[in-house]
């Protein structure tokens, strides 16, 4: 445990635990991860292992410059590479998430992005939940999984439009979210799956629903930029 | 804790911790307040604070005349003002409920009142539950969450009307609902969702599906006026 | 307590609880009775209860012959004269279940019947599960949760008939089911709201699914009648 | 208990109760087998006996040449044969999961196969998750069960096949799903629920979603075969 600090290891521990309990896994889908810019690092869940079965002391440390792993016997999530992708163009981000959250996977294969249809969306994405192109043959055949992180990236933008939008649908695969700790990039991950079964059901209802731009707008600001004003500080 | 006796405290707080046990939000969505009519205040849910670590002294005192924080060091849930319209208008109402249950929200996003499909619907609410209209864009940009009371007490009607029909669904936002106190408010809640899922499974199996006018009329009577005999005295 | 005996009312609490269970209603909605034929009583949960407050003492006993409550303060469900309009015409069944299971209910409300969709349906029910008659406005003015077991009856047929039926959904209502005990009614009312949630969604991928009618024979004749192999003896 | 050791009885005793855990069937419905082959035997779940009440000692040892009960007094579940019917033809599988899970029985009701929508499903089933051909009425009239596990390993072929395809849906029936371990079959089992259901969302969305083949491909074979990357060795 040279690599790593204690609290990284916490937070990252405690965001893994709660993809079972939101139930946007099964087994041992999913991974969190979590960056300490300082040190050059992040800290992601080992592949394959069970959640009950996590320690601090499983995660594993990843050099965020060379994608190696830096410290103890484990492999890192198969994903590693697609978290280092964003952590490397988005340096405002300290958290990321991918799950198999049953609802956003329906788009992610349905090939569609998530429309903004109400305020529960607008509060969180500014703008439709994108879906990424496919990746060609030769992307899944070398550097797969950082190529998976590179469409989301090309897909999504700079830093700042990484804000706005903390969450991207790969093509036939499944969502990934992101944001300022771990733990936001989870509860990103849990909204993105309550907007994605809201929008099925109400496109079943109402295949043409839409929503104002100016609903979708004030929501957004309520929650983030200079004008917000919604919640309190952290006890 | 000047203002909002403790009593009322406790009922607000039981209120509110029936929303994540019910499953009708998310995170730190959703607000239940309750009102004493004869100290002019009602007490609500702070902005933005988990359910598991809310207590009775973070409930926020709000002066019902004013709408201005009363007590304590908390801002109070952004509805607030919408909360507000609905006592103002409203007499015999004891608390307020607002949630963004999926099926719920997915009728307003859809934009369509929940139809009356059967007895379940019949036995609490007096007709369709109405979506009301979209607001201005005038209407987004100034007093927000009080237009947004305005427009639901504009489709709703006087205090009779708000008594037969304890929910509205805000149009590309989702559900508030009322009673003659704060958890009566919040049972509603959980009904309106209840209905409003049962609603989607029918419509998908017959899109022109109806229920007659006199099983409604009968369902409806016998739980609420003169008639009722439903129900026994609490214990 | 004079009337019911003590192992009735214990078999009656216990498939009462078992509704919040296994999540067939909201709040205090459905109810469950069992029946000491000998006594000629049956015994009910009583209306608008809360299932967590409920005791045995709280149950209550109603007579056969008359549907007058025979002991006790409390006033039983109101579907009461439903159960007992079941009662009277089937001498073979020893409990009736009423729930507001969604999946049932969308039934119900599309005023459809559940078809025989693949061997789920047809380990337990012996054909399609069949949806009343709506009730004519007379029906409804008078005596109306009887007139509510006779169109059960009147569609069912009679006790040989609701052996191999145990469950019918009234039109814009819910389901009923019936068993040899309380719990075993309960337990059809578990197995159709399965069964109809695996038909709403049989017939969202296909709407012209069907069921050859020798693998229905087979699998309803595996679980009953001389043949039947299914099971073991209670431990 | 001459027959079934220790701990092929414990391993099928923990994937049973995973059942109810994973929500895969209702009351005594499902069952799980592991085997002994050195020992030329299996021990199944018996027959109707409640998930809560079962023991070690209440498995049931079938003779894997003659489908005969070893030991006890209990019979083994209806769907023996058909175990016994894999495990003849499939050198290789140590456990096989029959289950009533809700979405994968929609697409068996449905005679649909599940297609390969996306990388949640690539991972685990190299290809469609195929639907059998219907049973005759002469299969259903004798040796049914034998029949059933027949028609699944003409669907899916040798045991280099099954490794590939560890689930089959029996049309209007329901899943079998089989693994190197009772728990691995299990497992298989809640794999196969949660794609059926994603696909079931999926094909809501977008009824002509599809996943480029070389994806496919690069998802089995990171979990599959000499160049699989995922997973560590357990702890």
């Amino acid at each position: 445990m040279t690599y790593g600090s204690p609290a990284l290891r916490r937070a990252v521990l405690l965001a893994n635990q709660r993809i079972p309990l939101a139930k946007l896994a099964q087994l041992t889908w999913g991974n969190v991860s979590g960056i300490d810019r300082e040190a050059g690092l992040y800290v992601i869940k080992p592949s394959g292992v069970a959640y009950d079965d996590l320690t601090e002391d499983d995660l594993v440390p990843v050099d965020l410059a060379t994608g190696k792993v830096l410290d103890g016997d484990l492999r890192p999530s198969v994903d590693s590479e697609s978290h280092r992708a964003f952590y490397l163009a988005w340096p405002s981000i300290g958290g990321v998430t991918h799950t198999h959250s049953t609802n956003a996977v329906a788009f992610a294969q349905a090939d569609l992005d998530i429309p903004v249809l109400g305020t529960t969306h607008a509060d969180t994405f500014d703008g439709p939940v994108p879906v990424t192109r496919g990746l060609t043959p030769e992307e899944c055949a070398t550097d797969y999984e950082l190529n998976t992180g590179r469409v989301i990236v090309e897909r999504i933008g700079d830093d700042e439009a990484a804000a706005g939008m903390p969450a991207a649908l790969v093509a036939n695969h499944g969502p990934f979210t992101w944001g300022a700790t771990p733990m936001k990039s989870v509860e990103n991950g849990i909204i993105l799956e309550a907007v994605a079964e809201m929008a099925i059901k109400t496109l079943a209802l109402n295949p043409a629903a839409t929503t104002p731009q100016h609903l979708q707008e004030r929501h957004f600001k309520r929650k983030h930029g200079p004008g917000a004003y919604y919640g309190n500080p952290p006890k």
